[in-house]
């Protein structure tokens, strides 16, 4: 399976990136079709094909990893906000999109969609009692196992 | 600061939220503008006002219970992606979206946008010797401290 990710194959170094941070575990390299500049990704360096897939400590690592960017992108970039994501589309290997925000609308619209014309609103608010069976559903579900 | 925070003041249960998850760090709890049903916010108890604000073993705490959730709302919904994203957006708390997808722009788009008829690309790529430039940029800052 690994043979074929392209994020295995940057992993194995078979395919050039350019690498903001690597270790035993991870390999940060910029996205080459950023939102905005510094756009990164970060990724495990062994194949898991969602971020839930992940052991904890691992996950945990990609995280903090995060935050140490996101605090250095704020200076380099001087923005106010950097996104975090896991979005599991594209490339089934995870990773995490770490980006400067220049709009509140960078990591999740802006520059994915052709029209420039965009309204931004808010998703309707459903009733209290459609709330409370999912959130019942979802602790339902959570108070089962892992 | 924290006295006007909508989750600080969520997290010390002065208004009522659709609680998943709760322990002495952190809150679950359903957004009620919800992408998807199931859409769920994770917070630190503590005001810290984004994601790379907090201790590094907080994040981790976070990003855990966010697989967690992920892993169950896949067998809930049937998904083949839950989202997990920190945006900074809306509200200066950190707070961790998990959202089930059931399309692949969920996290990022179709339900925060009026316009119904999007065209969804990718971004342009920059020259290689653009890109090399911001890696060396970050590198350089990364290179420095925390």
């Amino acid at each position: 399976m690994s043979d074929n990710c392209l994020f295995c194959r940057i992993a194995r170094q078979e395919i050039p990136a350019h690498v903001i941070h690597e270790d035993d575990r991870v390999l940060a390299f910029l996205d080459i079709q950023p939102v905005r500049p510094g756009h990164t990704l970060v990724i495990p360096k062994q194949h898991y094909p969602y971020y839930e897939d992940m052991p904890a400590d691992l996950a945990a690592h990609i995280v903090n990893l995060g935050q140490k960017l996101g605090r250095h992108m704020k200076r380099l970039y001087g923005v106010e906000r950097v996104g975090f994501a896991f979005t599991g589309i594209h490339v089934a290997h995870a990773h995490a999109h770490i980006i400067p925000m220049h709009h509140v609308q960078d990591l999740t619209s802006t520059q994915y969609i052709e029209q420039q014309d965009l309204t931004f609103k808010m998703p309707p608010q459903p009733p209290q009692e459609a709330l409370a069976t999912v959130a019942a559903q979802l602790r339902g579900e959570m108070a089962g196992s892992s």
